[in-house]
């Protein structure tokens, strides 16, 4: 009997992850591996292809086993062309009809989505979602990506380009973003952002834990500052919790813009675990509004890294489903 | 032969406001009359149906010809239960039930959404929607009321209560608002907020046109404020630039999280018309992103302080189009 099975793509800026899974979100066979996008569409898609083909053959399975393949990328793109217009990530990929060239290659329909949309259609459809329709999710790693699903879709736009919640402005006049604005959220509460302006702080003269290390070249990362905050270190403690506090006003945006049952946090920064909701729900308990107890609950990522190749995976289960 | 018609009722603190609609959104009749709602709900459930009877009568029509009825009221209210939880312009009403209230009275089907959502859902029915599906109104009056369509449908969220965005946290630690945060949009940027700000600026001796007339007992209005910017008096310029300053940081905010095609302003501050545009754009182009060209259109509002009864009966038409 022919098996039934999904797809799911995570394309990044240094990984390449796939993952075949089944109609209940469990992931049959994965794998990973570096990718270097200068190599330019044409290499990539080549590689998704054999990567396809080798989780496929691990599994004795051909490609008429796939009813249809997900893919997630950094955006800006076009879902309804499946068509990546340019990423920071992907530096010299322009206008790629990525989807329809991989469904050629393959011979099976694909699905393009947004990363930070895919993994939070993941988190809903077999994670943290916990079988509510409405949920805002937030992944804290390099820059801050984000996905919205209300009544149970993936909210997209006008411009498809919805949910680009880590730059929304959360201090006005506040640090530079590479995107053009000031103040952004991910300038201050990605594990990347933490890292940045503790090194900031060390190079300004300020007295850190991790100076010394610094200074002999261990790089710093958002590990090492949350375990400084946590042994009393004041610079790391300080941004710490600015990071936290920023959060909160995110999500006190987040609750009048969608008023999601919940929102969900993953990437490098929530390894940090109740050091951050705790933080967070600290910062809330005095700025969220008291006219009305419509709060979400705040929760961890429960596919962790897994949630982008899910959540591809999922979204082309329901292309399939749809279409059938 | 049996007329199709709809009506729409707007239920504000101050005023009553009902219209009968036909199925293209054009008013058949309205009218509209103060309303002490310190009476309590009955007395004005009791008011509503003696003014869709009166609006009837004036068309020699009769409920009968009423597809369903739909009611614009201050929230936070349940959608699904037809129920106002508390309303700050409400003062005393505590868990109406409204809709059924009024259903009984009426004896035809009445829905019940939140007065910005109404307005929104007007200018997206026959207004300023100009045919978009995704679109956000914001509606710039005693606070900030707004309204968000995506894919042609109101926005609700979980808690029903979404689009709250006059509660948009623009400035961090800013100017407390009622509802308990800080730095809400609608302390900056709302026609009372402006007129507000400069009475304050007078009342700590700065140097303002619209002193004297005030020490002499004149209220100052937002229109009073536009009028002595556009004739350069400084404090009036600062506070009307910072309100304007503020809509470009909320219009940036609500870009990324929902990515509409248009954003439609109403309420007593958008009569400054151009006034208003070209100072939000000129921040807009300062402020905004560069790496997507995603910023909506932003325009004003074409239903004017019709887009509240029009949109409750835009409501209703498309209640009793998916009831048939």
């Amino acid at each position: 009997m022919q098996q039934q099975l999904a797809m799911g793509i995570d394309l990044g800026g240094t990984n390449l992850k796939a993952a075949l899974v089944d109609r209940d979100g469990r992931i049959i066979a994965k794998a990973s591996q570096p990718v270097d996008v200068s190599r330019g569409p044409d290499a990539v898609i080549d590689e998704m292809v054999a990567m396809v083909d080798s989780l496929l053959a691990g599994r004795s399975c051909d490609r008429s086993d796939l009813v249809c393949v997900g893919v997630g990328s950094p955006g800006p793109l076009s879902i309804r062309e499946g068509r990546i217009h340019h990423s920071a990530n992907l530096p010299g990929w322009r206008n790629v009809p990525l989807r329809d060239t991989l469904s050629e290659k393959l011979q099976r329909p694909v699905v393009l989505d947004n990363d930070g949309n895919a993994a939070a259609f993941g988190e809903f459809w077999v994670g943290a979602g916990g079988g509510c329709n409405d949920l805002v999710m937030l992944t804290l790693g390099t820059g801050v990506g984000a996905g919205v699903v209300l009544n149970g879709a993936l909210v997209h736009g006008h411009f498809e380009n919805a949910a680009e919640l880590g730059h929304l402005i959360v201090e006005v006049d506040g640090l530079p973003c590479p995107c053009g604005q000031h103040g952004c959220l991910e300038q201050y509460s990605s594990a990347s952002a933490v890292a940045r302006r503790v090194v900031t702080a060390i190079e300004q003269g300020q007295a850190c834990a991790l100076a010394a290390g610094f200074q002999s070249g261990q790089p710093v990362d958002c590990v090492n500052v949350v375990q400084c905050a946590k042994d009393g270190d004041a610079v790391c403690t300080k941004i710490w919790d600015e990071a936290c506090m920023y959060l909160a006003v995110a999500v006190i945006d987040i609750q009048h813009a969608y008023n999601p049952a919940r929102i969900v946090l993953g990437g490098g920064m929530s390894s940090a675990g109740a050091f951050l909701l705790d933080r967070i729900t600290d910062h809330l308990t005095r700025r969220c509004w008291s006219l009305h107890d419509d709060l979400p609950v705040i929760t961890l990522s429960e596919l962790g890294t897994d949630a982008g190749v899910i959540g591809a995976a999922g979204l082309a289960w329901r292309h399939a489903n749809d279409a059938s």
